[in-house]
């Protein structure tokens, strides 16, 4: 049995390590590259490189920002909300709640959830700074975006415990019915939230 | 609202253009390798690199090799049988030939099939290569390995009336149901091609 030459099977294997690509889609996308496309795994080469060499974390709030600037597009930006701070996991929650343009104050991000099970403890995350930031003062508001999942919960109920001696109001996002969604396939969980969430209709 | 950090971008960007990776798939191959992936995100991008630098394609078959060698594994192995080729549309097909340890011939790479539609001519694939390797003798069977597909079809039939003339047998694939799956399932053109293709039971 003939082997695959190595230069593509480092490529195959490579892809292969990233979540979610398997070893067919990693061959797929190996001989789609091999095929027409030097251009593009170049290309796709160059971005790897930059993504750490020109990144690094904003000052404030630990969102991912352009190497060249201190502080992310938010907290550089004065017309946000200065005094309300959404917490969240990772700058990709960054990024769905900006694209909402529901939200206008400044954010932290945690780069990660409390989670016992696999040992991640308060010092691991970026939670610290978050409680001297309130505790400095000048926040009203402290809303924890962090997802409705075990870890979500522990995290976010250390973190009203930590910033329950301020004079800060601490909300979390709402949970129930997803828009759209259906009461048939919700599961037990969901409705039983929805059901003692259950809001009056004004 | 706020944007994404460039080199950010960049690389959803470029993941994006890859076939089957939507947008999502691509912020969370992105965001995966910013966590905390430095590694991970250059080793691809030196497999990337290497990928078309360190291959190119056989002399003789066409399958990609390491660019230090003229022939690939399978033409440099005398002890294959060497008057059998078996012709594929690429490299990949190769491998999961090669995978199945049932074949001990050489190949060939066409790199494409015909397709009027898609304005691909013979001369757009390595085909006058294939009937110069006949034309040259010592060949006793031609196995069109081609998906069975309109395109591997028109292919097939192309392949078979160049080699019409020729002292050389020319085979194709069978078609037929495949293993596991189930006649409740079947397509109706496979059906019909199992029926016709039926065979007696020894």
């Amino acid at each position: 049995m003939a082997r695959i030459p190595e230069p593509v099977q480092n490529l195959v294997d490579a892809f292969s390590r990233l979540p979610g690509i398997g070893p067919r889609t990693a061959s797929r996308l190996t001989f789609y590259l091999l095929k027409n496309n030097e251009a593009a795994a170049l290309q796709l080469a160059e971005a790897l490189e930059n993504l750490h060499a020109q990144t690094h974390l904003c000052r404030e709030c630990f969102n991912i920002t352009t190497a060249d600037r201190e502080l992310c597009d938010v907290c550089a930006d004065e017309k946000r909300d200065q005094d309300v701070i959404c917490v969240v996991e990772s700058p990709m929650d960054v990024i769905v709640l900006e694209q909402t343009d529901g939200y206008h104050g400044k954010y932290h991000v945690l780069h990660g959830l409390l989670s016992p099970i696999e040992g991640i403890n308060p010092e691991d995350i970026r939670l610290a700074p978050l409680i001297n930031k309130v505790a400095r003062g000048g926040i009203s508001e402290v809303i924890i975006a962090t997802n409705p999942s075990l870890e979500g919960d522990a995290t976010a109920l250390y973190i009203q415990q930590k910033l329950a001696d301020y004079d800060v109001r601490i909300t979390r996002l709402a949970r129930g019915l997803p828009i759209g969604g259906e009461l048939e396939y919700a599961d037990q969980n969901t409705l039983l939230r929805a059901l003692s969430g259950r809001q009056k209709m004004v």
